[in-house]
C-alpha cells in the first residue's frame, strides 16, 4: 500500500467535527477505497479541540496551510472572505490540494481560486459545497461529461425547505416556523443568507459554472427569498395540489447565455420536487442525450457533509485531479 | 492538447449506434471535458454499418479487439457468453481498456474480467450497465467512497416498470400490456430476461459488488418476476394508496453477509419509488453517514446509455483508472 495522504483540517465546527469522526471511525474502509490510508495529521482551531491523540493542533489556520507535513487542506471555516479565503489561497500557493464545503467562498472567488490551483499544479474540490451528500458535482462533472447539459433546477437550501415544508404541514406563519427552527438549531441566528436566497444563489451559480463551462457569475443570479410567503399562499397552492418550494434554476438560452434565478415556485405535490421535504435537497438535470437525471439527498448536516468531503479526499488519494469546474480555467468562457 | 484516445466500437446496434452519434455530434465538448479528443477509430459489425467517413469497419470483432490502433474497446454486442465475452477478454489481454453496458456478462464473469484487467494493467468500466444514464456506479464507487453503504434498493428494469406502470394506469392484464410493449419495441420478442427478473438480478448483484466490496454473486440473488401480477393485485394495491413495482434489494446483514433479492413489492404511490414510472429507473442508497441518497433517470434507450458509455470514455481520457468494482480484486472478499 502506498504512503498515506496527510490531511490538515482547518476548522473543527459542524463540518470539521464530522470530518474528524468519519476519518477516524471509517479509516479501514477509506484506506481500501483510496488504495492508501488517509491520515488526519493536524487540525487548526482557536481553542484546543477534542480530537483523537496523535493529531497535531495548531491555533493558527494560516500556519496549518503552510505546514510541510500535510498534502491536503480541508477548509471547514466558512465565510466568503477573511480567514477562510486566506487559508485556501495560502494552501494552494504552498502546493497543497484543497477540499472545501464553502459555497460562499467559491461563488465569490471560485474562478480566481481555480486559477491559483492550476498555477500551483494542485486540485480544488468542493462536492460538499452544494447539496451536502447529494453527489451533484460528480454528476455534472463526471457522469455527464459526454453529454450536453441544458437545464439544472433544484431545491438547494435545507433551511428554506424545512421552513416551507413545516408551513405546508402546519399552516403556521413564516416568522413562527423560523423562530422554532432557530430554537432547534435548524436555522441560524441571522437567517438572511438562507431565507433571502443567497445561499441557494451561491450553489446554483457553482453548479451552472460546472454545467455550462463558465466562471461562477453570482452577480447575474436573480434572487428572491421566502420571507414574503404567507400561510394564505401556502394554502392556496395546496388547494391546487401544489407545494411552494424555493427553486434554483440555471439554463442555456439562445446566443449561448446562461440564465440563473432563485425564487419560490409552485410545484405539484406529487412531483419529485413536491416530495422533497424537510432538510432534503434535490436536483433535476435536463440533458441532450440522457434525458432527465434526478438526485436527492441530505443537503446539510455534519455527517452527510463530512461524507462528501471525505469522498473528495479519496478522489485525491486515488491520484485523480479533476479541474475545479470540470475543465481548465482557460476553457471557462465568460458569459457574453 | 494531448493526443486522442482512440476507440474501437464492437457492435453498432441500439447502444453502439448511440455511441457513434454522441461521439460524432458532441466531439468538441467531449474533447474539452476530457482534455483531449476522443476519436472513434474503428467499429466492428457483421455487415457494413452506416458510419461517418474515416472510421474503419471490421467484420470481425475479435480482430478489432486485437487491433493496434485503438486504446479502448467499447463492447456493445450483448449476451453473457459467446462473442461479447471473447471480445472483452481479447481486448484486455491485448492491453486495451474496456467500456461495456453488458450487465449479463459482468454479472456472470465480472470478477474474472476485473482480475484479467488488473493483470493486464488496464481498466474495465461499466456505468452504462446499470440504470442507463443514472450515475449509480459513480455514486457508489466515487461519491460514497468515504462512507459505509448499508442498503441499496431500486427499480432497475425499464421494461418491467413500463409494464407495471401501464397496468396501473389502464387496469389491463400483464399479457395484454406485454404484447403491446413488444409491438412498440419496448419489450423483447423473448421477454423472459426482463419480466422474469433476471436482468434486474444482474444489475443488483453488480451494484452489491460495488457497494459491499464482494465479487458479484448472481447465484445468491432470490428472484421473482412480474408474470404473476394480475389486474386484481394492482387494483387492490391502488385502493390502498400503493403501486406494485419490481424492486431489487441488497443489504449487509449481521455476520457480514449480503442478502440480495428481486421481487414485486408494494410501495406508496406518493413515495419516490411510487413516482418512478414508465421506463425510468431509480435507486435509493442508505449509508452510515450520508443518510439516504436517491437517484433517478432513464434506465435504458440508445442515447441515455450512450451518454453513460461516453462518460466512461472521458474518465479514461482524463487518466483516471478506477478498479472495476471500486477496489482491487484481491480486496473483494467473497461472502462467507
Amino acid at each position: 500500500m502506498d504512503k498515506p495522504l496527510r490531511i490538515g483540517l482547518a476548522g473543527v465546527g459542524t463540518v470539521g467535527g464530522g470530518v474528524v469522526r468519519v476519518l477516524t471511525d471509517n479509516a479501514a474502509r477509506i484506506a481500501a477505497q483510496a488504495g492508501r490510508p488517509i491520515m488526519l495529521a493536524a487540525v487548526s482551531a482557536l481553542q484546543q479541540p477534542k480530537i483523537p491523540p496523535g493529531i497535531r493542533w495548531e491555533s493558527d489556520a494560516i500556519a496549518l496551510a503552510k505546514s510541510t507535513d500535510v498534502d491536503v487542506i480541508v477548509e471547514a471555516i466558512g465565510g466568503h472572505d477573511g480567514i477562510a479565503r486566506k487559508v485556501v489561497e495560502t494552501a494552494l500557493q504552498n502546493g497543497k490540494h484543497v477540499v472545501t464545503a464553502n459555497k460562499a467562498l467559491l461563488a465569490h472567488h471560485g474562478f480566481a481560486l481555480a486559477t491559483l490551483a492550476e498555477q500551483n499544479h494542485v486540485t480544488l474540490l468542493w462536492e460538499a459545497a452544494v447539496g451536502g451528500a447529494m453527489p451533484v458535482v460528480r454528476g455534472l462533472r463526471d457522469a455527464l461529461s459526454g453529454d450536453v447539459i441544458l437545464t439544472i433546477e433544484g431545491i438547494l437550501n435545507g433551511t428554506c425547505n424545512y421552513i416551507l415544508s413545516t408551513m405546508t404541514d402546519t399552516g403556521r406563519s413564516f416568522t413562527d416556523v423560523l423562530a422554532d427552527a432557530q430554537a432547534q438549531g435548524f436555522a441560524e441566528a441571522d437567517p438572511s443568507t438562507d431565507v433571502d436566497g443567497f445561499d441557494t444563489a451561491h450553489k446554483i451559480t457553482l453548479l451552472a459554472a460546472l454545467a455550462f463551462g463558465r466562471p461562477p457569475d453570482l452577480a447575474s443570479v436573480a434572487i428572491e427569498g421566502i420571507r414574503a410567503i404567507t400561510p394564505a399562499d401556502i394554502s392556496a397552492a395546496k388547494a391546487d395540489g401544489q407545494a411552494i418550494k424555493l427553486l434554483a434554476h440555471a439554463s442555456l438560452v439562445p446566443e449561448g447565455r446562461v440564465t440563473q434565478w432563485v425564487r419560490p415556485c409552485c410545484v405539484p405535490l406529487d412531483s419529485r420536487f413536491g416530495a422533497t421535504n424537510g432538510s432534503f435537497n434535490a436536483l433535476s438535470v435536463k440533458t441532450r442525450y440522457a434525458d432527465t437525471l434526478f438526485f436527492a439527498g441530505r443537503g446539510a448536516g455534519s455527517l452527510p457533509t463530512a461524507s462528501a468531503v471525505v469522498a473528495d479526499l479519496v478522489t485525491l488519494a486515488r491520484g485523480e485531479r479533476p479541474p475545479a469546474f470540470g475543465v481548465r480555467t482557460e476553457r471557462l468562457k465568460a458569459t457574453p
